[in-house]
């Protein structure tokens, strides 16, 4: 039987105020008595949309990362904008980066990125019944469509090419549990 | 054809230094000469591992998250030290959570968590051929294992209860490409 062991706050301090995330530093307690300093990134909820085609062509969407310094392959995500609900950032997001309306949207899972030191949580879902309908995209992006046929999934997830966390588990989770199996 | 836009760094800052994660705000100029900051923080790599014994069964951990304040169910995890091969870290960290050394060690997947902020690189194994080897945890970390019949993963995954993204990942392709399919 598990008990939860919990560490006991002694203080908190914001270390620093940001544009999309801030960084808090707190003091804490072990259960060990011993006392540890824990750094927490606050940063919004996000979602993560896996779009399908009617034929089964998932599309991702290729941009430059700043942080990793990388071009990514990547489902199309962004960060939930205030109180607005997960599914509406979805269909969103999905209009902004690939253009498209979805008819049904799936949450498949609601997980966080870096539990051990960020607060991110992300939705992911799967969209199908796409319609056309662009909505403008941040100008601060640079994307590209990247249709690919479900046969090719595999080989994606394989070669390594694929270095996005999100991505990885929406197309597993597709191939594991999505109606085109 | 998909043309890399790359954000050109104007200046960098470093505005905290820590434990498990430094915090860097850089001015970059996008693209379209617009001025920007970019917070990235910056985390060691780290290693998750999916242990499954010879029955299928796979062993998860649950342990208390501060950041995230809660009880998470997840595989063994952990940051990468100093600049010990991710094979070894691995097989550190399955002894140090979950008692077992690995015969079999195989990476499915080296993946950013949250490419968009988080340099944070994540190598994801598959551990088979365990052998009971305990090493001795780090003495912050309080978990209990959790053995999951590979029958239960399917319901695991779609009850919601899955809350971490690596796990979610690992168990998605596990059940998608694994030998046990």
């Amino acid at each position: 039987m598990f008990e939860s062991v919990r560490e006991q706050t002694l203080a908190q301090r914001t270390v620093y105020t940001g544009r999309i995330l801030n960084l808090r530093v707190d003091d804490v307690t072990l259960p060990s008595g011993k006392r540890a300093i824990r750094e927490v990134v606050e940063h919004s909820p996000a979602v993560g949309i896996l779009p399908v085609l009617d034929d089964g062509t998932v599309l991702l969407i290729r941009q430059h990362r700043y942080a990793v310094g990388e071009d990514m392959l990547e489902i199309p995500a962004g960060i939930v904008e205030g109180d607005e609900p997960f599914d509406e950032a979805a269909r969103r997001e999905l209009q902004e980066e690939v253009g498209y309306y979805p008819e049904h949207l799936r949450e498949i899972g609601r997980i966080y990125n870096s539990p051990g030191f960020s607060t991110e949580l992300m939705a992911l879902f799967v969209a199908t019944g796409l319609r056309p309908s662009k909505l403008q995209e941040d100008d601060d992006e640079y994307i590209s469509v990247v249709p690919v046929a479900r046969g090719e999934i595999p080989a994606l997830l394989a070669g390594g090419t694929l270095r996005d966390a999100k991505t990885f588990a929406a197309l597993s989770w597709w191939i594991a549990f999505g109606e085109g199996r």
